[in-house]
């Protein structure tokens, strides 16, 4: 552990908050890496959004969020190389009613995330230039997601 | 990566926003899932909470959080396998003065979730069909855990 | 599975909220852990947070958030051990073209937070005695990283 070597911090804001909600359903092509960012910048567009935080929540234990790299393709390749590695398929699951991808699927949505918050300023997503928003399909075939949008803050 | 292949989108509501904070105290039977989905819809209930987020923050840095299924109890069997491979014990960790247990649910604590957040639409939880939410006891033995609960939304 | 075998939770108090918005920029020293905590304690203070949540967002790909343990500067040098593990050098990856450490720092970013929400009661951070927040540096060269600090409450 170090402690930060250079730090600066900019000026706050203040503003009042208000909560725009709303739903989207994704059919996924099956297994891998659906890019979320432009629908989430075209909700925080529509919801006059200025100042605050999107949530965003995956209402799916095979499915999951994570923010990546959004330049070189290979990268999306190999988390899913990775994810495969940390939780094979045929591995000795009880849990397998499902079809052998199911078991994996859930450990990968534990290892990655439910969950996501990526706040607002200006009026804009504040990701960073190499930084876009995923959904990750698990299963291998096919399915329709629903990932609840929630805006708090000032519009 | 792929584009979404099918998107839609339900209309947004603008609500204004309230604050109700909360602590919620959980003794573990030891290692294993705990589930608090029916403490947090409680919760959500007797705050009035119409439409926001409730943000859960575990205060333990060997005990963690996380959405999973709530169907079949050996998912959950097969997750805590999972862990204990990406985590074992007597793995030659430096860090073994709280026991073989202790560095491992660190790990583990790292490789799930601290906060959790999960919306509120209609008064409800926004929880789907198959998923619960969990502590997880990384420790062998019982501990007493605490969780912070708070909505943030309209009441 | 089990139930909770005691649970207990305190009164909730209701507020309205406010955002208060900043950014924080970190020269970090190469690979490792960052301890932020004093910074962001510094941050819920200047804002005059009184109750809600801080959100921590980092704007990158090869760096992240952690919530772990602040006391024995072991269990970070076994943190550190567990992530080259899960996520080794040399293993192969097809993104190899800026340096060996780049891909498993994205399997490492994935692997942990990107995003993560404290809860800010009677003026301060709601964190567990033994619970400091980190930047995890991935890349083995120093770095710039900015983080995005967001308090949402009542100030």
């Amino acid at each position: 552990m170090t402690s930060p070597k250079s730090l600066s911090r900019s000026p706050s804001s203040t503003v009042s908050a208000n909560i725009v909600s709303s739903i989207l359903t994704i059919q996924t092509p099956g297994r891998g890496f659906v890019d979320l960012t432009a629908e989430i910048a075209k909700f925080v567009k529509d919801a006059g959004a200025r100042e605050g935080a999107v949530t965003l929540f995956i209402r799916h234990t095979s499915a999951s969020l994570t923010i990546q790299e959004n330049a070189d393709p290979s990268v999306l390749a190999d988390l899913t190389t990775a994810l495969d590695k940390l939780a094979p398929e045929n591995a000795g699951w009880t849990h397998d009613t499902e079809g052998p991808d199911d078991m994996p699927a859930h450990v990968k949505t534990m290892l990655t995330a439910a969950s996501l918050q990526i706040p607002v300023l200006d009026g804009e997503l504040a990701l960073g230039t190499w930084q876009a928003i995923y959904l990750i399909e698990h299963r291998t075939r096919p399915h329709r997601r629903e990932i609840v949008l929630q805006f708090a803050g000032a519009t």
